[in-house]
């Protein structure tokens, strides 16, 4: 099974919708030029191509093991952690005085994404290590940074997320891990932790989790939870490994995909250490401030996680497009001489370009994020910044909510083009189904980010964001407008099309704003009964206008003389998305607003 | 894992929804009495819960094994299918002549319904025996039918259908099995099938494969296939069983789901058996007529897989709902003193209720099919058969595709209710989750079954099936408008909404068959590039007209002091689908409408 980075998207979106050039500008990114951003996006699509993607079916197909504690990864794993951590991938987002490369997110995004894209399982490994670099140079103290950041991006240690409880999922007001403060400052931890991705493995010789947990005197729900840290491993103060710590791995989840990564269950204090009872733990910051610093670590993984959802539907639309390009069956619907390509059959050609133009919509709309938080942190003007950054927090329940339950439906549709023959483990569609489906759950399921979309980035400021939107995609709609004016025979209809779609997109999307803010405080469980179609809605409203955006920079350089069939491919794509996916906005703006009825017709199902 | 069959809801949609009286009164079913439909169902949902619904998840966690040819079921099938076969539910629906119990087809769906639900893999051997049943009392000679008939309608013998091969999946023209003709007028089959269900087992002491072949002298494509019996072991005169026959079963597939039921590559012609080279088979009917005739079994059968989308969404939705009103997590979104179950959050009950109205909806569009097949079979009058035979035809694909397209989303929203909890394989939905995949493929997949609905169904009759639905649904438009007049606040906004969605999914719906009509000649390519989307459609309309006439009775058992809370419940999922998934159609609508553009954008972005 192999597997192609897709480059030249990857470029396009990244030059032409995300204004990388623009982004190399910024103050703090003097040193990255163009030159390098292709050099290393060169390289990474090297490494990924030959070191992980080969690997993703025996994560499938050889999962690890565990015995007595101990997790032996997948044949193959270990290696190519250590060529990652050779490369030097793992510091690529992280500041250069630590190590690492301080490359602008608009470039650590699409590294991220290949690699996820080459083996989800592989992949969590790092990213999880990221988080928890990410928390400790943001509120770790100095101390804490000097004794852990530069191993983790050195790729020595590893770093893992412990939230979740058996009675803790979502909701992290329940959690009941305990930590006592010791004389010596420091804390034992006791607790049960689930659902811990790389909590236990063989890749590095330590691992530094990072765990919530209440003191004594903590208060309760969520206002009571602390942030410590917990190595697997004590580090002494010359930096060499201590005494086994009191964390260990009852077990591992059987899981119905991803499962190349271990995920553990972890008992905290259970004794068997070298330390006596209660795992040694080390405050994070201040105490009770735990679920903040946790979200430092939990937005960059939802980014990271909808990255995921582009990475794996890129993956399902590679595996399928060759097979559809390959089986022969049928004849073409207007007559052939023999059976041709299923290729050639138009609901094949519907599910293909189904899945390429979701894949390639949440990939634009993930670098332009990608941009807007470069141009949030970096920009010189606070204004900018903070326009910027509202743009960004806005998209990122989007790119998280959208892309995977988009990654859901891409993979679905991957099997289905592939027949029969997609049912059959050996064709590897079905491990993209199973492997896709973790992606709309973890990091916050769908709802949540629904929630907070509605929430806390479109209530919250009366809706001033996503009218900013608005107003821009307006824009894109009048320059839509003048293109297919000037188009030949053979494009105008699919411009005007787009054009309508789109038009009518935007004000699906403004109507289910509006009813979103008109609502809220009258009738709040109507509101968030449309939260999820309004999640849904906005990606692809949003995706639409990127869609636009290619669709007119690809006229552009057709107009300009240019032979090159990715513009033609690219304009072919946008169309269709007019076509077929714009006209979703439809139903879901419907649903969003029907939202007192359905809060009444749920209440009247009984369905509680 | 416990499951309950949907008891008050089947007899719901047969009695209120498909007219069962109605059917119990046609010519042939004089037998037939309330009574006894009723004590079938009450014996079948006792069967079925205590003796099939426990095996489904050892069927995936245990499933057959092949060594040197032979396959041994999972622990606990043959007894089941002892069972099964003791019981008579073989019979249910073939004729009391060959010892069957000759029941309407709207008794025996709820019937398969049921078995399904409990365990797919298991339901699969009697479903495929059914269709050989079928065949031969159709097609097959009266020697033949004396010799099969009555042992696999007594469960003694078990049947198989064979199309596909490697290179023959949905295009069966390119079938290459041979048969040929021997002295004793018998033929000698060789050639690979693959995808055989049951192919191979230790259930039944004999197997009957039907095969498609072709005679030497056959002209090319699907004009030159026959139909063939071969036996797993030859039948002598007196009836006992001979030599073993040259089919033998070189493997099982390894596959996404439906692990208990073993799925197998069978080689005829090997000469490994007793009686040669080559495995002797019986024609069926005429040379070069064997497409037609396994269409015989084809139609049952996809109307069955149809069944099975109903059944298996139904379990996700008890496993679902059950767990949603067992996990605590979270506050009431209008405060609550403490975390509530997750089954009172707005995306919770979104989500379930979705399950639910879309697994209603299907299961009131097969049951109103099953009905139509009756009357298209024994009304007396042949104006009134003619009618319900085009209707119950124009509904199978819809049948067949929607309730599986709609079986995939509801079993994935089963995972997401789930949260974390739905990934780990113990907990069941992801075991739902993967089964349902197969169900838009088997039997000719979703594409397949929009091209007959388009092609067959909708342009060979001018529209005229389609619009007889349509002219039906405005009757119930009419009476929708008049009950919303008279509701009470509570009621009102729900009934209107319904009312407003189902008269513009009407209309999306006739627009979408009227730019078939008009486009079918001068642009097949876009006609069909709309064909799933059509499909979706189709069933989204014919749903919410079901789910429409159920408000109504329900609104008229509760308007005559009904206190049971079935019909508050039905009216509360009936007003739902108004507000969440009628509004589906605007969208599909749009698609469908969009062919040209379609295809045109498909063409440009060079897919093929």
């Amino acid at each position: 099974m192999t597997y192609t980075t897709p480059a030249r998207d990857i470029r396009f979106a990244l030059n032409e919708l995300a204004g990388l050039a623009e982004i190399l500008k910024l103050p703090g990114f003097e040193e990255v030029t163009p030159d390098l951003v292709e050099a290393i996006l060169e390289e990474n699509a090297r490494f990924v191509q030959q070191a992980v993607a080969p690997l993703n079916v025996a994560g499938d197909t050889k999962p690890p093991v565990w015995q007595d504690g101990k997790v032996t990864t997948t044949p193959g794993f270990a290696q190519a952690f250590a060529d990652y951590a050779a490369g030097g991938w793992q510091g690529l987002q992280h500041p250069q005085q630590w190590g690492g490369q301080g490359l602008p997110h608009l470039v650590s995004a699409p590294a991220g994404e290949n690699i996820q894209a080459a083996s989800l399982a592989f992949s969590l490994c790092p990213m999880l290590t990221d988080g928890v670099i990410e928390a400790l140079l943001t509120v770790g103290s100095e101390a804490q940074r000097r004794a852990y950041v530069p191993n983790l991006l050195g790729g020595k240690w590893t770093g893992t997320m412990n939230l979740t409880e058996p009675q803790a999922g979502s909701d992290l007001a329940l959690v009941n891990t305990r930590a006592v403060k010791q004389d010596d400052g420091s804390y034992r931890l006791s607790g049960q932790k689930i659902f811990i991705t790389y909590g236990e493995h063989d890749l590095a010789e330590n691992i530094i989790h990072l765990v919530l947990a209440r003191t004594p005197d903590a208060p309760a729900g969520v206002k009571g939870i602390s942030l410590f840290i917990v190595p697997k491993f004590l580090v002494n103060d010359d930096g060499s490994l201590g005494a086994r710590n009191d964390v260990w791995c009852a077990s591992l989840e059987h899981k119905l995909g991803i499962h190349g990564s271990p995920t553990a269950v972890l008992l905290y204090g259970s004794g068997k250490g070298d330390v006596g009872e209660g795992a040694v733990g080390y405050l994070v910051g201040e105490q009770n401030r735990g679920l903040e610093y946790m979200f430092i670590m939990m937005n960059a993984a939802r980014y990271s996680v909808g990255q995921q959802g582009i990475a794996l539907s890129e993956r399902a639309y590679q595996l399928a497009q060759a097979y559809a390009r390959d089986r022969v069956q049928g004849r073409a619907i207007e007559g052939s001489a023999g059976p041709v390509t299923i290729s050639h059959h138009p609901d094949v050609q519907r599910m293909l370009l189904t899945m390429r133009a979701l894949t390639e919509a949440a990939r634009a709309i993930s670098y332009v994020a990608a941009a807007a938080h470069d141009k949030g942190t970096h920009h010189p003007d606070a204004e900018v910044r903070a326009r910027n950054r509202a743009f960004y927090e806005y998209l990122v329940p989007i790119v998280k909510g959208f892309s995977t339950e988009s990654a859901v439906e891409v993979a679905s549709l991957g099997v289905q083009v592939h027949g029969g023959m997609g049912f059959i483990e050996e064709t590897g569609a079905a491990q993209h189904y199973r492997d896709a489906r973790i992606l709309p759950i973890y990091e916050g399921t769908t709802a949540i980010q629904a929630n907070d979309l509605v929430g806390r980035k479109t209530l919250r400021d009366g809706g001033a964001t996503a009218y900013a939107s608005i107003a821009a995609m307006r824009d894109t709609l009048k320059a839509l407008e003048g293109d297919a004016a000037r188009a030949d025979a053979t494009e105008r209809d699919g411009l005007r099309l787009l054009r309508d779609n789109f038009d009518q997109a935007i004000q699906a999307y403004e109507s289910a704003v509006d009813y979103l803010l008109q609502h809220a405080s009258t009738h709040p469980r109507a509101v968030y009964a449309g939260s999820v179609p309004y999640l849904m809605l906005a990606g692809i409203v949003h995706g639409g206008w990127q869609m636009a955006r290619a669709a007119l920079v690809s006229r552009r350089y057709l107009a300009d003389g240019s032979s090159d069939p990715f513009y033609r491919n690219k304009l072919g794509t946008a169309l269709f998305y007019g076509a077929q996916l714009l006209p979703r906005a439809l139903g879901l703006s419907a649903t969003v607003r029907a939202g007192e009825v359905t809060d009444a017709s749920a209440a009247l199902a009984d369905i509680a």
